[in-house]
């Protein structure tokens, strides 16, 4: 189990070559916490940041006494170790570091000179370790601006994406976003036929291309840029690891842009984050007649998103440097009071959360964020509701 | 002169006539001060608030005491004198009351059942008078929409115009614009095939049509709606008139809603005044690429409009109700503020007096536009600057 894990020869090995000048205990121990956990697990980075990540292994397999963090409820921790420890094998740690080791990933950890430190920001939900491809000083070259949007775009959104992410990246802004098809290819392209830096962050591992369309993007990204994942080698994407994704490309960057987004596109969820972090927001707006325009009207109106309509607009949004906002007790009260909204079953709208917790829409879409991160809370159809604990 | 003008016979059964069961003597004295006086006279305002309509005319003509308000500074007043007295004449008066007999337009002054309270939110620029032709209770009828833009639209700002005005006014609001060709043109027309009501506030006389070319839209307009103007009959429509015809649209309206307008669209003047007024401000957004949607992004960025989509969210525009703004204390201040930032030479864009000023540019923004109202500031290039004692 997890000791013999971070005693075991070929392991320390392995890993020794991955950080030839670094803690390898230590990056080690976020290898096989990587490998066991889903990204984003809460209660992970809590453990993580009560014990250290080498004593909170041990205390997962029980080699150390059970000093779990005092806010914990018993149960909480042993519903986590029961998702933790299946996951916890040999074959599964070095097939991530022999996954790295083939396509020359590097691995980051916390401490590290290059550790981009704003995904701390996160707080307990902050990645563990990141892989990357390329070069790893992209993560914390400033300014890095996210130019993120719709799988199904149109071409007016493909045309502003290119816009912006070339005029951003000629002036030496990074250019992050997520490596799908649409608007986030869009602006890949054109900060690389700019001569520019662009960082795809993947919701798989980062020897996995994908979509599988984007092989060659994804490579030239890696030439000039870097390619980024939180989660191991040969890992691959799911719907949960491309909303945890979507946390790293808001919390990395110094603010966000949506070119285009349907109504309930993956990009609001991105915006959502970047609004819970206090990152300044910006939407480009389209014709009202377009479906996927309607995500970043939504955010004009919902989440108080910035309408940005010229590179010049798109850089006034770091301009006086919005900082990021921790999680304060104000923020631990609403989520009380979106918890209490919710109730035990009823599936409530984020109006109908609104109404009766009395926080603003965007409040509550930030918090419903944080909250589904946590596995509190789950959309249900059109709205949300609590997570069961067989749910969660 | 007007002393004479308020006891003469002819004139007064004239006068008689337009209003069988109201005041005729003060009809008659807010009629020659609608002749004397260019819209949103601000002095006038504060001189017939001061002494009521009769009085204060008598002051113009000297027949009783100069007891002129006592914030006023000597010098203001005998310029005021100086532009009205002039403009005085029997004719004037009797070609205004003859053209409201031929085009059997009615007369409405504050006071009457049918006045329209919400404009007096102008306070010392709310209008003298109103001329109605057609249904003058739909200016009190709500709610009333204001649905105005560039007129020189795209088929896009046209197709969502008629779609909002169409639904507004088939549910029962009285859809409001300035009836030039269009997005206002599209917004009546839309109204009267929706068989609803829509009031067209002229620039000019509510006998002539202007464009010429909506004469036959503006007698469908009267015929089930109402067309009003300020300025008397046989009046032609000016720049200034445009923009002091501008401000009764949105102080007659629960919501303004801008569906397209360039960049520096007479349609920013409306919602500027809107903003001033408190008047919830709505902006429908448009391609990126189009110059007809440049001033509505603006008002997204600017003058913190909301982005309206859907004619439900035009709806929602008043629902809560944001209530009219009083001139106050914080106003005069900020009037202060702004005119200081000018200086006596300097020509400054809005940025600049922001900066100077230390006013958000929306306020700036509103404030200009009562200050221009008050002939204290003038555009000039793409700036502003103090009015000289000769300009003004």
């Amino acid at each position: 189990m997890s000791v013999s894990l971070l005693e075991d020869a070929e392991l320390q090995l392995a890993v020794r070559g991955l950080v030839p000048e670094g803690d390898a205990g230590e990056a080690l121990a976020r290898i096989v916490w990587s490998v066991i956990v889903e990204p984003g697990d809460g209660d992970a980075g809590a453990l993580i940041e009560h014990r250290g990540a080498r004593d909170a292994l041990s205390l997962v397999t029980g080699s150390i006494g059970r000093a779990s963090p005092p806010q914990w409820k018993g149960r909480r921790f042993e519903e986590a170790l029961a998702r933790w420890k299946p996951r916890a094998t040999r074959e599964a740690v070095l097939d991530a570091v022999r996954g790295a080791e083939q396509v020359r990933a590097t691995l980051l950890i916390p401490g590290d000179d290059d550790w981009p430190v704003s995904v701390d920001d996160l707080g307990h939900h902050a990645p563990i370790l990141l892989w990357v491809r390329g070069d790893r000083r992209a993560l914390i070259s400033p300014p890095r601006v996210a130019i993120v949007g719709a799988r199904a775009s149109s071409g007016y959104g493909e045309m502003m994406a290119a816009e912006f992410a070339g005029d951003l990246a000629a002036a030496g802004s990074v250019v992050v976003s997520g490596g799908a098809y649409g608007i986030d290819g869009a602006a890949h392209r054109a900060a690389l036929r700019a001569g520019g830096s662009t960082v795809a962050f993947l919701a798989g591992g980062v020897d996995r291309a994908y979509p599988q369309g984007h092989r060659e993007l994804l490579r030239s990204i890696a030439d000039t840029g870097a390619v980024v994942s939180e989660v191991p080698c040969g890992t691959a994407p799911t719907k949960w690891r491309f909303l945890a994704r979507n946390r790293l490309i808001a919390a990395v960057s110094d603010a966000v842009v949506v070119v285009e987004a349907g109504w309930r596109s993956g990009s609001l969820n991105t915006a959502g984050h970047a609004a819970a972090l206090g990152r300044p927001l910006g939407a480009v707006p389209g014709p009202v007649t377009s479906a996927t325009s309607a995500g970043c009207h939504r955010l004009l109106r919902e989440y108080d998103a910035r309408c940005v309509t010229t590179t010049a607009e798109i850089r006034e949004l770091w301009g006086d440097g919005a900082g990021a906002v921790e999680q304060t007790p104000r923020e631990d009260h609403d989520r009380t009071r979106v918890l209490d909204a919710l109730g035990s079953r009823s599936v409530l709208t984020t109006a109908e959360i609104g109404r009766r917790s009395g926080l603003s829409p965007e409040r509550i879409g930030a918090l419903l964020g944080l909250l589904e991160m946590d596995g509190e809370v789950r959309r249900d159809g059109t709205g949300w509701r609590r997570a069961t604990a067989r749910s969660r």
